[in-house]
């Protein structure tokens, strides 16, 4: 077994954690240059100048461009459902010319803030074109304290066959919020689907804060505000794959997984920065180490709201 | 005793917890209204335009007006030391006028970021008025955890003979971060000398993050960056005062201090908001509670860098 990196020797890390939040956050200029999506006045989303021309303009009685210059859902539209069912017919016809693809059945809701209303809910696909604001889910950090007091972390090989990011180093569970269901249900939720973690486990699960950031994709903006969870495992626990979405578990040492972060591209982006928390709550990372509170301010830079 | 809160009851202290944050910030609005103190082009800190006016432009050797409406420390002052001098040279005759007062005896650095070589070192009671960012210091959350696995909070009452804040509940240990100490070694010192804690034992206090904040004093504006440890304390370890400082020490559960906190105004204001990170970090709240996010973002307004 290698033997546990001091803790001061942490510091060296701080550039390569650095390289991933900048990297989720390439978005923040691009954010000047999209339309906001208003209803009733207030912003929920962001679209491209060019998608809300080529595609949105055909559908007059939906999306109407404002003098502003945004884009609004038509004030005819006078309630969440109203706008929901309208969106969905559009996102449909949208689908069959092949605009937007990748169904994921799931609802996300168009809010300003995580406790609004939603103003509409739409199929997560769509979410990126229209720079719908993504409570993209619960991220757990499952971890195990060794005798001597170290800690080591639980991590999961994604699927090789899975659409998205197939093959990646991930959380020992996680997933997105869909509207309607609590974060420490869904918590549980992911926790028994992905790793097998028994319910009555994965409930002393500990909500921890959360991390945000803005990515420009060929789609649209991505506004991800991602909520992280420690779940401390006993010594003697291993996961199980259940739903077939993860190939392998593996526990390694911290300083294994902050070499892997920051020396490889083997993790799926921003699961980077759920486990930089996790190195800054657990004190890997320390003030006294230049870059610190840099790393600390920028890991909410999107709307963390 | 009291019988603890179920962990979904903390809710309830979310609008309490945020009127502190609101309190701490209430410089936010006048940052606009202060002019930026520089040092070759770069803002070190912010000074009232009045106290510019009456009290700096009598050094004209030391601070000029710029033509952008800045003042800048003289150029012909090109080295730390030299800076450093010529402002403890005015500092000493403000004070003797009786314009600064309450001297501490403590050097803090001028910077833009925390371990950036500092423009100049200034005295700590002098920081608001020049709005010199203030680390101001490490703030210990010392808890044991019952064996029922429910957290309490070691609380210090302030001696009332304190010229700050007297009788006011605060951290086990805290201290403002001296130029030239580490934040770990100024953990130790602080523990050591407020609660008698053995320096062993504090080595494993733990770095858990950052809050800041911008209030408006009457002396200027005072940027604060406080650091946040937490120290995990043996159930039946006891601290002791040792310097003055401190009239006694309580051991309150969590929900208590929440209590306390929310519904009166007995602690120390800026201390709320590390208690406030303590809260989220632990699980106390959780996204699922209206305002956690809103929370969570404003506990670093300040400028945390």
């Amino acid at each position: 077994m290698t033997e546990p990196l001091p803790r001061n020797d942490y510091e060296a890390f701080i550039p390569g954690l650095l390289h991933w939040v900048s990297y989720c956050n390439n978005g923040a200029e691009a954010a000047k240059e999209v339309l906001p999506l208003t209803v009733a006045g207030a912003t929920v989303g962001y679209v491209r100048p060019e998608f809300a021309k080529r595609h949105l303009q055909q559908f007059p009685d939906v999306f109407q461009a404002s003098s502003s210059g945004s884009i609004q859902v038509h004030p005819q539209l006078a309630t969440q459902q109203a706008r929901t069912a309208a969106i969905a017919a559009v996102l449909e016809q949208l689908r069959e010319e092949g605009v937007i693809d990748g169904w994921r059945n799931e609802l996300y809701p168009a809010v300003q803030s995580f406790h609004d209303e939603p103003a509409f809910l739409l199929e997560r696909a769509a979410a990126p074109h229209f720079g719908i604001k993504a409570y993209a889910g619960v991220h757990i950090n499952g971890y195990v304290r060794l005798p001597d007091g170290g800690l080591e972390l639980w991590v999961a090989r994604r699927s090789r066959t899975k659409p998205t990011w197939p093959g990646k180093l991930d959380h020992i569970a996680a997933g997105g919020q869909p509207h309607g269901l609590s974060c420490q249900e869904n918590v549980v939720k992911e926790c028994q689907e992905e790793a097998s973690i028994p319910p009555e486990l994965a409930a002393k699960a500990i909500a921890t804060g959360a991390v945000s950031y803005t990515s420009l994709q060929a789609a649209g903006l991505k506004r991800d505000v991602l909520f992280c969870y420690d779940l401390e495992l006993p010594l003697d626990f291993v996961p199980h794959p259940q739903d077939g979405e993860v190939e392998e578990f593996m526990r390694l040492p911290i300083h294994r997984v902050a070499e892997l972060i920051t020396t490889t591209d083997e993790f799926k982006e921003n699961c980077t920065l759920v486990i930089c928390t996790f190195l800054i709550r657990h004190g890997f990372l320390t003030p006294d180490m230049p870059g610190y509170l840099h790393l600390l301010r920028r890991l909410t830079s999107g709307d963390c709201s």
